[in-house]
């Protein structure tokens, strides 16, 4: 093992494909269902919402799919993004481990969240598209977005979770500085939106209703377009240029993860870093551990019902064969904004099911713990979100320990925190609550779960 | 010309020597004289403040002086810090000039602080120091300092300028999360603070009061040391490894620049940038202009008077020479926090008024709407003052422009601005007053400076 901090690539080095986990799928996932047909629907379906070179990516089978060279252009404004050695966090856990972390949030939009934002942009200009509709919870999303639109000349109208909107008003400015419109979702632009507002003018907001209302405008107009963050095959497509980075530099480390490991709030950060490994799992059977972290007050993956549902709170999108708590539930106002979302992507979903994944789910404290450990040794203040990742990542260290069997442990640590602080500003209050939804309230979760007849 | 978006340098390529201006200038800087008796003070006078070996490095006349290798450790988790080539914001200015800009904010402290602090706590530490005191402006170096001093196991208190304070708690968190303390300056808890409280009690404090509260700190106990961010002779050697990146990377580009250009508050980033270039032209003939740009409500090197002067506002200070426009001097309440000093660094004003630099200044709201088209074409949101550096860059290709000269522009991006948010709100409202300081305003503030008899 050299010693080395910090692994870079070059610019030449950066991976010109992205990888498709469908290709090496043993069970491929279940089609999207028509919501009242319930038949299989065709890519044509989505034409109204996304550009056809998306819905292309969306269902291809193809296992690799070239990045265009006016991506590759904007992507060199940051990536190859470093990966890190965590000697200072070791040292001050007296590990045996060794941990790396591949880091996300020294770009523009401060998260992993660039990496498809810049795709979706450029192939919706492509495709002759004026304006964007999009949500974003935490802001990282819209963030990333904004500055991809403003890049193609694109409009961009951004729904915003409002309990985020209320508590991270420096994302909503850093969205102008780029040029878009900001809006707190639900809102009373849209039919989706007065729907909430009428039954709770209260609404803290979710990422399924601020879905619904960017999707309710988009379908009105042929030149605007809806895009989403996560969930989606071709979002999880373009964040897997940060696991087939990942693994050039753990070669240059001379080294291996043992274990994988991202936060998860619709599956993107995650499957972004550990889609690669999987591959190399699958194809030439190197042995790795892949490990999701999810709220405890928000575990689709641990408690929730693998069932067809809808990805939006209004229903808008076809049925997706997904791990859920139901597309209406409202999940508690935690801090990792990012990872308040009802339901997972149906890749993840589905290999989860088969067994290739592990889910776990941690409370928000020991998460935030955790972050200012992280930032106390290895001096990036971390994401709300990202935090849940750190604090897994300590769990495998701490028992690697007690077995006595030292490994090495890879995260990807998906955003930093400037915009966050606010959240910080509680955990050292003392003000920042712990909540773990029972098996009884996700039981009533989901039993609440309407689907068209 | 290769075309590079990103130049980097691996970990190998690092500079292992700072480099000391001293060494090469034509005419010394004058010696920093007693208060009272008006004879020069040797470095022993300052032993109740400073380290020994960063008062050796205060006086030193060496060319380079070796980075001991933890400082390299610790200097590896950013640096060597990324060069871009600006061709977006080229396209977008439709320039024929090459504008590149070296970024010192991807650290964790968000600024090219670090590079100093991670110094200076190391320098500390091996005296058997226990305590720091430091003052901050805009909280970037009270930011870099909390983690340094975290990681060499140093306790910190940080004296904030009340308006940055006010305006930006995000950066007291940060500092908090990186186990600092945090008092807004003026305080009650010094007899400078106390002094000033009680001519003014809503005084917004400048970087020249809380410099005076720290240091009555510091020489109350011989285990606390105190601390500065810049203008020291120590402080501007640290930064040169800026510089000696800029070099190696401006080769690997295959270009060199025409002008080098940094903003101005105590002179650390432009030196920093700028000394090694300096040395260029100065050793090996290599044509280059060096450029300051200050706020025009704080115009000490374009309007301001060479003389003696102290660098703190109770006195506390030698007496230095430099450009001042009064150590009791209170500037405007603009939004570049770090900018808001009454005085510059000894080697810059001696080097400025040799010729071997140029200075302008410049207003606010120009260098704001600066900060926000390079945001909008490069993506990253400046700091408020590197934004004084961004507006002087899209001068200098203007004029190129105009004169069908084109040339290769280089300026230091010292930091980013994601806790400077409240700012560019105000700025997207309109609400952002610009101020320039009248020679008539210079000349009453220098009438103002009184010296001991």
């Amino acid at each position: 093992m050299k010693k080395i901090t910090k692994i870079l690539l070059s610019e030449k080095e950066m991976p010109r494909q992205w990888y498709n986990i469908q290709a090496d799928m043993p069970n491929k996932p279940l089609p999207p269902l028509h919501p009242v047909t319930r038949e299989p629907i065709g890519p044509d379906a989505l034409a109204a919402v996304f550009p056809m070179e998306l819905i292309k990516q969306e269902v291809s089978q193809e296992r690799y799919i070239d990045i265009p060279e006016e991506v590759v252009d904007l992507y060199r404004m940051y990536r190859p993004s470093p990966l890190y050695r965590a000697y200072n966090l070791e040292k001050k856990l007296g590990t045996k481990s060794r941990i790396y972390y591949k880091y996300e949030g020294g770009n523009y939009s401060g998260s992993h969240k660039a990496n498809t934002a810049i795709a979706q942009a450029y192939y919706n200009k492509q495709e002759g598209i004026k304006r964007i509709t999009t949500e974003t919870g935490a802001g990282q999303w819209g963030s990333a977005m904004s500055f991809a639109c403003q890049h193609f000349g694109l409009e961009l109208l951004v729904f915003m979770v409002r309990v985020s909107y209320d508590s991270k008003p420096g994302r909503k400015i850093m969205m102008n500085s780029y040029n878009a419109k900001v809006v707190p979702s639900p809102s009373t632009m849209t039919e989706a939106g007065r729907k909430v507002l009428e039954a709770d003018p209260d609404s803290p907001g979710s990422l399924g209703i601020a879905i619904s209302e960017a999707m309710e405008i988009a379908i009105q107009d042929p030149y605007t377009k809806y895009s989403l963050g996560s969930v989606l095959n071709h979002v999880i497509l373009h964040q897997t240029i940060i696991g087939q980075e990942a693994l050039l530099q753990m070669e240059k480390a001379d080294d291996y993860p043992d274990v994988v490991i991202g936060c998860f709030g619709g599956g993107s950060n995650f499957s972004g870093i550990a889609f690669p490994f999987l591959r190399e799992k699958l194809l030439n059977g190197k042995n790795v551990r892949l490990l999701t972290v999810e709220p405890a007050s928000c575990p689709k993956l641990t408690k929730g019902k693998f069932m067809y549902d809808f990805g939006d709170s209004a229903g808008m999108t076809p049925l997706l064969p997904m791990y859920t708590l139901g597309h209406n539930f409202i999940p508690e106002k935690i801090h990792a904004g990012g990872l308040r979302y009802h339901g997972a992507g149906v890749l993840v979903s589905q290999l989860l099911k088969d067994g290739f994944i592990e889910a776990k789910a941690k409370l928000q404290r020991e998460c935030f713990e955790a972050g200012v450990l992280f930032s106390r040794t290895e001096g990036i203040l971390p994401a709300p979100e990202s935090n849940y990742a750190i604090a897994a990542a300590l769990d495998e260290a701490r028992k690697s320990d007690i077995e006595g069997v030292p490994r090495t442990i890879l995260f990807n640590l998906s955003g930093h925190g400037h915009m966050d602080i606010s959240a910080y500003e509680k955990y050292f209050e003392g003000n920042l609550p712990d909540h773990e939804m029972t098996e009884a309230e996700v039981e009533e979760a989901i039993a609440k779960i309407k689907l068209p007849d």
